[in-house]
């Protein structure tokens, strides 16, 4: 328990005081950023998941980026959506992501967080450049 | 695209057959299970969250396994929780594990699936031992 002591002219006053560490809400999280990785050996199992995503869920499809882009150190594309559709289409990619590696991130402000101690992984779990973020 | 051969009386009927992969529904998913690992280091850490999620999400909380059992190379606990808490609790946890490392898994009937390629991870992804699976 940490010890702040205020000196006051009469002498010291002693103040001792718990810091409670407040769990952040998830209402910081403006939405999810998922990026498919893919390469060249698997590229047509990314466009089937791209196929589908996009007829299934309410997203928002980014382009392919054959080649690395910002942090990325392999080909992906992005794929943009909002909290409700969270519990939809993170699942579906649980099941159907047929080996490939996926990041999901929240959206919350901080892009260096966001991509590390806030993100998950489905599958391989990659190196980033985080230089870029 | 494979070929199918069908022979009849008359002679050899040729059927060309494309197969369609289909993919899996969330409906498969009948609930979901988080290992919470910790060690000696940061067991505190790892009873902060376990208190935080047992007030703040429908779960049930397994008992802390010091020791290793099942696939599971390091201490855990398990939270078991439904579909409808899903984008709840993950993002709760991606904000809050505090360095712990997590496995989240759907629970569709077959262990070993659930465990590896349907598994997403927050944090270091550890090694399992899947002869237990």
């Amino acid at each position: 328990m940490p010890m702040l002591i205020f000196s006051s002219g009469e002498g010291a006053v002693l103040i001792f005081r718990e810091y409670v560490v407040v769990s952040k809400p998830i209402s910081v999280i403006k939405g999810f950023h998922a990026h498919v990785y893919y390469s060249e050996n698997n590229k047509n199992v990314a466009k089937k998941i791209r196929e589908e995503i996009g007829q299934k869920f309410a997203v928002r499809l980014g382009q392919w980026h054959d080649e690395i882009v910002g942090p990325h150190l392999s080909a992906m594309y992005l794929v943009v959506f909002g909290n409700s559709e969270f519990n939809k289409l993170v699942p579906w990619l649980m099941l159907n992501r047929d080996g490939l590696s996926i990041l999901v991130h929240p959206e919350t402000g901080n892009d260096l967080d966001d991509h590390t101690k806030h993100a998950l992984w489905l599958g391989e779990k990659l190196d980033l450049n985080l230089e870029k973020l």
